[in-house]
């Protein structure tokens, strides 16, 4: 060949920061304030770390797992286990204990490397995880060395200290295996979803273009998203390419703990799912004086769409760009982007325009195809109406579930997403709905995001949810359930005149229930799945459906609409 | 797999632009005005050209030539010709009838897109092309029917308007040939660089970095380096990845036109070599209040090092940034960039520091490597002082030159680039010398180009060449050749005072010699080898060697001073 074809292996882009900016931190928060150390000593960690794991006998694709927080050691992992071509499983923390046991044992992870505080989340599980031969606990700096009834286990410290810090990385093909990442699945086991070093390689180019997050040397880059969901959404891989500084909250998530470290370490650029960002917005607004955030630049924002007016408030208030990003587990995970200005012909748009703009899915990042179907898998109208399931195509993209093919979700070398979704004439991906979470009405859709994010614009919601419920006649209807943010006075009726003002009669849920608290998944994101269950439990009925009433059942508003003609 | 192991080609990255933003201008300067067209017509000519082509039988890995300026066809080309699979050979029309002829017959190619008003350089060279089995004249829009002697010739339009712009494009391996460029060789015949769809795609990727030029979907672009120049340094490609708008100055590249086209078009970025810049800058002092540059963001420097006075000038006077970019064409060509503030560290410089560090060579693009080795190609100190050769490895550099490998250039899978580099502590790259242009002086090394980018800062000086004469003592001494500025007055002894005050006695050249102007390669360097061979023409001696002279040949300067230990 006439071009070299040196394999893209993630071992060269990393150990770049090290090498461009060795004195560059890598900051994480702790029990007794902060740890502090630079990328060359991570570098010279990762290679300790390394010659450990060789030592130990891990060979190539072997997988090892972790069960950590963001932090300085994690990072270390990030970088040693890949480089040695062996796999790096980060494993969700927030799981429960029969999925844990499952995913261990079906990865066939040798080794766990666990936080101390998680501790008592895996000794339970040990007799259920035997093929695991060794765990290494990360103790708190300073703390008393922990105990544990976890078998075989060993201090990071003691596990990396007898090893020196010199490694070659060894060069081996790009589509060798990096990194195991399962997906909470909505039926049946977790799937796990395989990166190599090609795919992630790719990603991490991508996410250091301007037009994606705009990461670059100059950045204080705070992954807020756990480095076990979709590995930190590849923040980590980018920051420490590029040899921009990091600071990591470890278990401190909470909005002070988050705010106090953004501002202290003068954070350009943070990510994480939007209900952190909501918590942040609450705490800055009950204490405005208290943190300069002059630094801080971007907020990327995912797992879930993020409300227009939260992205609003961070822009109109701090002059904040919260950049809206949408991905999946199985891409690595990075899909799409969408930024205030994203265009050339963005310069000219009102701050209206730009909002809703943001507001939208985004536009696909270089190097990716989508394109969306009809049942038939024939292509749909790209014009911002019509619906159709949402494929996606290209090299960080899976093409299969590890050990679990789970073939309909993959056809003709695309992935079927589950969503649905338009693309508008600007080529914005406009996702309706999970194609589980869609309401079907009368033989119509309703999207629930789409209401949920309406109903959190409102004044004193602090957080909404809508789920269908069946209807004997309509199939379904929405309900939608809504936590007011403290001290805020809320009414049904001030909900549903809000919800009039943007949807059709049928559109509207038929009932507003108010709640302490909705629940959350694993990552963050609202758990339509578990809200359903609740209800269920609940035996709740849709109100034209309660015999108990004196009054006789509503007729649902939306029985005279005709239905328009939509696609899908 | 686990993971998509979609192809990288060219035609998924480039089919993206046109996609995101339809409407977003490719603008030429023509004789007349300007031609305008979008990128969704771009991108439906690019369709029927591509049809045109395969139905001339122009088969996978075919080579079709270009001898073009920077223009909305040569775009056409760029996009249509590598989608098929065929290949573009980019060919640099400012070289000698000899070295086209090489070329072209050493490419065998079979087609070649010529601009009308070049055809007067090709028409001599029928004869001895005889493989070119059709020529397609790019006429002059509005002009008259342009006429040719070339056989077999037919125009742009007629070429491509029978067909439709329907077309899927194929899928093959990524490494295919996309195209081809041929480095003005400094001995011997053109050497032929093949680059293929993953490097070129790759490279395009690293462009797009926030950390290298920045580029973004809400720039204008313009090119000023020649699209037959290591492919334009792939801002072409870039820009059509992203969707960005192009300005394309075509053979207007005067300073009047081309800063009237970055006025008028509303470019934010453009590229190319230092003495463009410097034709920009002395029309904006005798202009100043002539052109609103506010748009002007940054300018992409490279091809030879540009003076730190002139990075400083566009900074202080105009607020531009000057990116100092480094590559060979045998890189695709992106090496090294340099920016005002590259890392976190350099929040903290002053404006000095700073220019500092934009005069050196530059920061490795991520997805490369880089070293220096002595001739034994043992690994040098990377202190800042120590000098070896430069070395590159990447999935962007060339491993042989096409159908003539030239194995003495590549070592280990390194490309063994011909410069002499040091890297210093902050692992800046600063290349001190071609290794064939170093003045090799009582046994010491002295960088001509340290001394010429010294003395082209002095007031006054519009361009200065630093070239070795033989000497029977010193092996090689010193001579500067100076360009003075329209009315500036320049003596000896005021360069020679100048240059005193940065470099040793013994570096200090031992002639100043005042010239009208200097002779440049056929991509706007200073080309050195003409320098010397006009100096050979004429005879010349140094001073102590003259001897005509009444006065006794003087010392060097150097001769009492020791010579410093260096490395290589």
């Amino acid at each position: 060949m006439t071009m070299q074809k040196t394999p893209l292996l993630m071992s060269r882009l990393l150990d770049r920061g090290a090498w461009i900016a060795p004195d560059e931190e890598v900051v994480t928060l702790t029990g007794g304030g902060t740890h502090r150390q630079t990328y060359a000593d991570t570098r010279r960690r990762a290679g300790q770390l390394a010659n450990g794991l060789l030592d130990l006998g891990i060979a190539f694709g072997d997988r090892v797992a972790s069960f950590m927080w963001n932090g300085w050691r994690h990072l270390e992992l990030y970088q040693a286990v890949p480089s040695i071509g062996a796999v790096l499983h980060t494993v969700n923390i927030r799981l429960g204990a029969g999925d844990l046991e499952y995913i261990i044992n079906h990865a066939e992870d040798r080794i766990i490397f666990v936080d101390e505080d998680l501790l008592p989340i895996l000794e339970p599980l040990a007799p259920a995880i035997p093929r695991v031969e060794r765990f290494v606990v990360c103790g708190e700096p300073g703390a008393e060395r922990w105990e544990t009834s976890l078998p075989n286990a060993i201090d990071y410290e003691d596990f990396i200290g007898g090893y020196g810090d010199a490694i070659e990385w060894p060069e081996f093909d790009e589509n060798a295996p990096l990194g195991l990442c399962y997906t909470s699945g909505t039926t049946g086991n977790p799937k796990g979803v395989m990166y190599t070093h090609r795919s992630t390689y790719l990603h991490t180019m991508a996410e250091a273009m301007t037009d994606t997050m705009g990461l670059s040397a100059t950045d204080c880059a705070c992954a807020v998203v756990p480095m076990f969901h979709a590995m930190g959404w590849g923040l980590p891989f980018a920051a420490a390419m590029l040899g921009a500084k990091q600071a990591m909250p470890h278990r401190f998530m909470a909005p002070e703990p988050l705010t106090g470290l953004i501002a202290s370490e003068g954070v350009t650029v943070s990510a994480g799912v939007p209900t952190i960002w909501q918590g942040v917005r609450a705490h800055l607004e009950a204490e405005p004086e208290r943190y300069d955030l002059s630094a801080l630049d971007r907020l990327v924002c995912g797992g879930s769409a993020p409300p227009v007016s939260l992205i609003r408030w961070y822009w109109d208030v701090h002059r904040i760009e919260m950049i809206h990003a949408w991905g999946m587990t199985e891409m690595n995970p990075l899909g799409t982007v969408s930024r205030r200005i994203a265009k050339r012909s963005h310069l000219a748009l009102d701050e209206d325009a730009r909002f809703a703009n943001v507001a939208k899915t985004g536009l696909l990042s270089p190097g990716l195809e989508m394109k969306i179907v009809d049942e038939e898998f024939r292509p749909v109208r790209q014009d911002g109406k019509s619906l159709g399931e949402l494929l996606v195509r290209g090299p960080w993209v899976c093409s299969e579930y590890y050990h679990d093919p789970q073939p309909e979700k993959f056809r003709d070398g695309w992935l079927v997403t589950g969503d649905i979704a338009a693309i508008d004439a600007e080529r914005y991906l406009v996702i309706a709905d999970r194609s589980k979470d869609l309401v079907k009405s009368g033989g119509e859709w309703i999207s629930s995001v789409d209401l949920e994010n309406h109903i959190a614009g409102l004044e004193g919601v602090a957080q909404a949810a809508v789920v269908a419920q069946p209807h004997p006649k309509w199939d379904e209807r929405p309900v939608a359930l809504v936590v007011p943010a403290p001290g805020a006075e809320l009414s049904e009726g001030g909900v549903l005149a809000h919800c009039a003002k943007q949807f059709a009669k049928w559109q509207i849920p038929d009932d507003v229930l108010f709640r302490d608290t909705l629940p959350l998944t694993a990552t963050g994101k609202l758990d339509k799945k578990a809200v359903r269950a609740e209800l269920e439990a609940e035996g709740y009925r849709l109100p034209d459906l309660r015999g108990e009433a004196g009054a006789p059942a509503p007729v649902p508003a939306f029985a005279s609409t005709p239905a328009p003609a939509r696609t899908a």
